[in-house]
């Protein structure tokens, strides 16, 4: 089985309500995610950057559901080099929580070979709640904000690219490494989508923008039209992407720990940036029939989800 | 730092609410355990006791609060070898669910080197939440299950002990293995001792006996005396257990994973079976001081928390 198929059968025998971002008991919002050592991340990153992210991709997935976070529970399984940093990782998820003004009220100590980090966050509706199954043929897909730098991230963090650069490289190589290893989620954003009433249906970019949108197509029976000169891209991967060896098109398609919000409504561009406050940018449209299309050139080919899988 | 450290450092950095079995916020009562390979249990146990077990201890936790289950969040990371095994794995995790009328709302899949399951559990308070903090002195202190069973099972777990032997000895190593991989919480009992006004704290013996006595007395501030002879014995334990090598005296003072309930109350022992309707077992009473003492052959003697400690 993939992961796909595991969460399907998931859903199959556990519960109709497992298969979007967090699932929502009377008004009340839950989401569980695991980081494991050399799967999700590697000894070279910094404790405080893991403590902060394994509490940021459950936040995430609380902000494309439009909820506010309110509690979270904390299991660390910890190898003897990471005891040692006990402290360190400790205090940066109190500081993470305190800076989304959420209380982490229990979890579990135990030791492993590897750190492995498990979060259940808790949330509440404050509006309503956003359901990937919600988007309408016509609707507009938007993203929240541009693209690529995690994957560029995870790639210059690999090999030694980026350390012989020069200055704008190097901000630049900072900037995308920063993006993958300490990823903001798009919590205010979410909240605000949830207020428009014209937003239909919402997901983040944790898989990848291909994967992502075929998860929010099959949630709403629909297909989808994209344009990739609409996709926005982190700053300056187009610039210095290239010359540092990162396939841009790549990355902005199908690299995962973005944490953007990909969401769809009838709304214009202009007008959701303008309720938002902040830039939201179409990228494209839900059409009726069932296929995922990406447009460029000119030229359209079916978009596949070559996003993020465990077990692919 | 040690597991009690680490606690302690968790509850002074996050919240108040940790230190309990769980957590309550508004009602509800939150839990979180994680079970690793190699640290919790082995390859060599069927994965379907493993899913049960996972399900299990944080059931216990509620239990021990007095809670009755409501949900719970399932974070699996399997190696290859699960993998294969995940059907089993989530069809068990179902079965155990159905059997305490959970609903399994969400989790998280990964890879690992090394299965990991990461469980929280969420009850609510029917009656009254039970802390560990309510013990006065002279309060008895019962136990509401025989133990040892679940550390003897583990010592023959391991080798060969028990394998030659005859029925009557097989039939104990039988028992007790089952009482170590296949636990049963003390959900029911929990939620009747929440119903007696007159029990004062609780708290599951996952630690062992002596660990989870000193963690109620700290936190009711106050010590204990329990007598040796009147801690009721896993059956069969006294007479299969020290010809298969078991130190009996050993695993039922500093076992863990018993998952029995330790609680304290005024009440006389037959009134406290009868408004349970089932056997409670006193073993002492609660004293003054800060001392945790056990009394064997009336000799009277500091009892260490000499249970289970990951990090010990």
């Amino acid at each position: 089985m993939n992961e796909a198929e595991l969460v399907a059968r998931a859903r199959e025998l556990f519960s109709p309500r497992i298969g979007d971002d967090a699932a929502i008991v009377d008004g009340q919002v839950f989401t569980a995610d695991m980081l494991v050592e050399d799967v999700d991340f590697t000894r070279a990153i910094p404790l405080r950057f893991i403590a902060r992210k394994a509490l940021a991709v459950n936040l995430s997935d609380l902000a494309a559901m439009g909820a506010a976070p309110s509690y979270a529970l904390l299991s660390l399984a910890l190898p003897p080099w990471a005891l040692d940093g006990a402290e360190e990782l400790l205090t940066s998820f109190a500081e993470a929580a305190k800076q989304h003004a959420i209380e982490i009220i229990g979890g579990d100590f135990s030791r492993a070979e590897k750190l492995t980090i498990a979060v259940t966050a808790i949330g509440r509706v404050v509006t309503r709640p956003l359901l990937r199954s919600g988007a309408k043929r016509g609707d507009r897909i938007y993203l929240s904000r541009p693209i690529g730098g995690s994957g560029a991230g995870l790639a210059l963090l690999g090999g030694e690219r980026g350390l012989g650069v020069g200055y704008a490289e190097r901000e630049f190589v900072e900037s995308a490494i920063r993006r993958h290893v300490d990823p903001e989620p798009e919590v205010a954003v979410g909240l605000a989508l949830a207020r428009i009433a014209e937003v239909t249906a919402c997901i983040d970019v944790s898989d990848g923008l291909s994967t992502d949108l075929h998860h929010l197509c099959d949630a709403s029976a629909c297909g989808a039209e994209i344009e990739r000169e609409r996709i926005p891209i982190f700053p300056d991967l187009l610039t210095h992407g290239p010359g540092l060896g990162i396939r841009v098109s790549e990355v902005v398609l199908h690299g995962g720990e973005e944490y953007a919000l990909l969401f769809t409504s009838s709304l214009r561009e202009s007008e959701m940036s303008r309720l938002l406050g902040r830039p939201a940018y179409a990228i494209g449209r839900i059409t009726a029939g069932r296929e995922v299309v990406l447009k460029e050139n000119g030229i359209a080919r079916p978009l596949e989800a070559r996003g993020y899988d465990h077990f692919g």
